[in-house]
């Protein structure tokens, strides 16, 4: 079963990275963009039948590993 | 008018830093992981109300600096 993870970092975070993208991509010439931020993705495949029992590995993983809870929302989907 | 992106590597080319999560999983005792593949994620917010114009900026934007084509795939995503 697999499961897609995105990893955003909270709204009032500061995103220095996505700021130095934002300004790249001004630099370039693009114009009419307002903002940018920028994440992480997770494409995690489970050796599980049950969606709810796979889907609360993933979300179990999140919270231990992948994800600073204190700076960082996430959210799960199934593919 | 917001969208989302997301950069993954492809199928072929090996990813380090996933490799890296898979074992520390592992080490973690989540035993029924079969695999995990890292990517980027965008969070990315024009100002254009034309959804077809907004998309193709979006999709310049990721061909000329977000998205290395010859080792990353990536989806663009209406919000």
């Amino acid at each position: 079963m697999k499961f897609s993870v995105t990893v955003t970092l909270k709204k009032d975070v500061l995103d220095p990275q996505g700021k130095v993208v934002e300004n790249t991509l001004d630099n370039l010439g693009f114009k009419n963009l307002k903002s940018i931020r920028q994440g992480k993705f997770f494409e995690i495949e489970i050796n599980e039948n049950d969606q709810e029992k796979a889907k609360n590995t993933v979300k179990e993983m999140c919270e231990k590993l992948l994800v600073n809870l204190i700076i960082e929302d996430y959210k799960i989907n199934k593919l």
